[in-house]
């Protein structure tokens, strides 16, 4: 691996939980409608339902509620109580309030690069949301550039790179998904780190894998990625 | 006026129609609860439910659509019916899903000032819908910037122009709202062309006046910018 001059991190499940607070979210809606149907009927149709709508409504929480209520109607055949609708919108209002929680690693391994790389942040997402639990993250410091995007793919990660003036051998991306962090970036000829978080949304999942041994690692956690970048380059 | 460097403008009521939309549903709104409530009692409680979520919903039509089921469940004291709720979830859609319609005068303006001037787009709100918009406007290659942003206030414009390398006396804002395009930037001390469009959101409405005689210019529609930019710089 070359040595970067910019390392970039994505944000949901990389330095904060999010898949976590959906999780749950999932387990409490799997509840709500479990007299009509069973888990894997409501979590194929929701599933079904957010991919329909995903052109639309783009990633995040607010879509996820939306695509929650239209799914509970017809699944219930529009028995569902103005209640239960009322319980769904406010668990959504929940969800975007939830308390920001960083997992392991993450100040300690961004205090440790940050005086050799410059560090970037490139986060997918409702742009409201994602600004609101970067504020709240106590991490803004920490980031000389930041990035929030309605789709991270090649041409995307191409583009930022770019208006920054970021070779693709200078840069690095760190992140939770393949799809998202890694394939595309790699296919730029740039460098990234792949640190799987244990839960991953179906949309994220793919059976693709990197090619380019050289450019590519995978870590079992960010606390990692010092030593990585000490032995590598 | 001294002569800009940069012109930045506004897109949601300035280049293509969006309180058109608002309005087209917010009148099927109040027909929709016409059968509990009178139009100001709907109109003012939507409106104290959009400014209480606004916090954690943003600026969009997704927001919009949450706050508006949850109105309606409030003010039928749960009466409404699931198929009613899934038809604010239809014009929701439709929303997003509708055509990006420009407003007069804006391609030519844009021609006439592209050769002269660097042009920006800096507009706030849903990340993906305004995107989205973008996309569909075929406006796109006439920016050099665009920038979409939470929110449009004073410390917000002062970080694009110092990321931009843009001092303020070379930049200048054209938009329809006094709140968010023009008084935050004449804050500042760059200039600002207020063109107002005939709705106005309620959030966007201000007394405050602009003080700034030789910073400040209102017109009438787009299509005199570039005969007040000859007549002034």
């Amino acid at each position: 691996m070359q040595a970067p001059r910019v390392i970039a991190f994505d944000a949901d499940d990389t330095l904060w939980h999010n898949e976590t607070v959906f999780a749950r979210a999932h387990e409490q809606y799997r509840e709500l409608l479990s007299h009509y149907h069973d888990i894997d009927t409501v979590d194929r149709i929701l599933f079904a339902t957010e991919m329909r709508n995903l052109r639309l409504y783009g990633y995040g929480v607010k879509g996820y509620t939306l695509s929650a209520i239209e799914t509970a109607i017809e699944l219930t055949e529009g028995k569902i109580s103005s209640e239960e609708i009322s319980l769904l919108l406010q668990r959504g209002r929940e969800m975007i309030d939830h308390p920001v929680e960083l997992l392991d690693h993450v100040t300690p391994t961004l205090n440790a690069l940050s005086p050799q790389f410059e560090l970037w942040l490139i986060t997918k997402g409702d742009l409201h949301h994602q600004q609101s639990k970067l504020d709240r993250s106590g991490l803004i410091k920490q980031f000389q550039t930041i990035e929030i995007v309605a789709e991270k793919n090649a041409s995307v990660y191409a583009n930022i790179l770019r208006r920054h003036n970021c070779a693709p051998e200078e840069f690095l991306m760190v992140g939770n998904s393949m799809k998202s962090d890694i394939l595309p970036v790699l296919s730029l000829g740039a460098s990234a780190v792949y640190v799987p978080f244990h839960l991953t949304w179906e949309h994220e999942r793919t059976d693709e894998k990197p090619e380019a041994p050289d450019r590519y690692h995978k870590l079992d956690h960010l606390g990692e990625l010092p030593g990585l970048l000490d032995r590598n380059i």
